[in-house]
């Protein structure tokens, strides 16, 4: 029975930081997991993915999207980074977990325009909908992550550990 | 107000259909947006992901696992297929949205025997573990999908259009 074996995930250590940090700064794209505000149940999305000036993980969304009405009624959420590639076992290649509050970020935040620069110099092509008025950023500021490294090498991760 | 703008995902259609069964077939592996039995929450994981004989999506998971406690309690979960690659806007990449069902299989069962040699013809390397006393599959029964093949591009299907 899972309940009464150890915790098969360990604490974090600098190896740990450090690949969840690689994990972070090269993502463009995430997993979005949301819950659905019609039934209850999760939903999935693909989300565009990065990080803020400040190292804070954002994204950028459409006010048209089924997960943009769902991060309005339910900030709490969870994104995964980390794509496994063509070869060997894809659930051997390491992958991020977080789970997130979603915070929208209006147009009149001073820290828009910042946003907006840095965002576009790792997404050059939002450029062409990034100024639509139907597209908003949203930090999503992490309560906790689980780094899976593969079969065995798990670790949980505080929010402290994610900082840059 | 999105709320007031006609529906942008479009019915199914023969290309969607065919799109879709592409992102089935090859998919080896899934993101799945499960609910944390724990906060009720979104939580998420990658999956291993396959296609029963009969076509039916499937994933073989370990009982160690965060998502397997979270599907035992809350059956109704999502997965996402579909990987866009390195190049371009990954938004603009095809992706498919699946609402499923789960329902584990038991090794009891009299489908297990072909399920898992199917599994092993798509899956050569799950052959270290698939017989692990702790992993067991799951059969992710449709309720609904959308597809969207990038922007402008979405289409609502039912199970029945994701047969094959």
């Amino acid at each position: 029975m899972p309940d009464k074996r150890p915790d098969p995930v360990q604490p974090a250590d600098a190896e740990a930081r450090a690949l969840t940090q690689g994990l972070l700064q090269n993502a463009r794209h995430a997993a979005l997991a949301y819950t659905d505000p019609a039934t209850g149940t999760a939903g999935i999305s693909r989300i565009a993915f990065g990080l803020g000036p400040d190292g804070m993980p954002v994204t950028l969304v459409s006010a048209l999207s089924a997960h943009h009405a769902a991060l309005v009624a339910h900030p709490a959420a969870a994104v995964m980074v980390g794509e496994p590639g063509d070869k060997g076992d894809p659930l051997t290649h390491p992958r991020l977990m977080l789970r997130v509050t979603a915070e929208f970020v209006d147009r009149t935040d001073p820290v828009h325009a910042a946003l907006r620069d840095h965002w576009l110099t790792h997404h050059p092509k939002a450029k062409l909908y990034i100024d639509f008025a139907d597209f908003t950023f949203a930090r999503l500021r992490p309560v906790s992550a689980l780094l899976n490294g593969g079969f065995g090498r798990a670790h949980h991760l505080s929010p402290a550990d994610l900082a840059m």
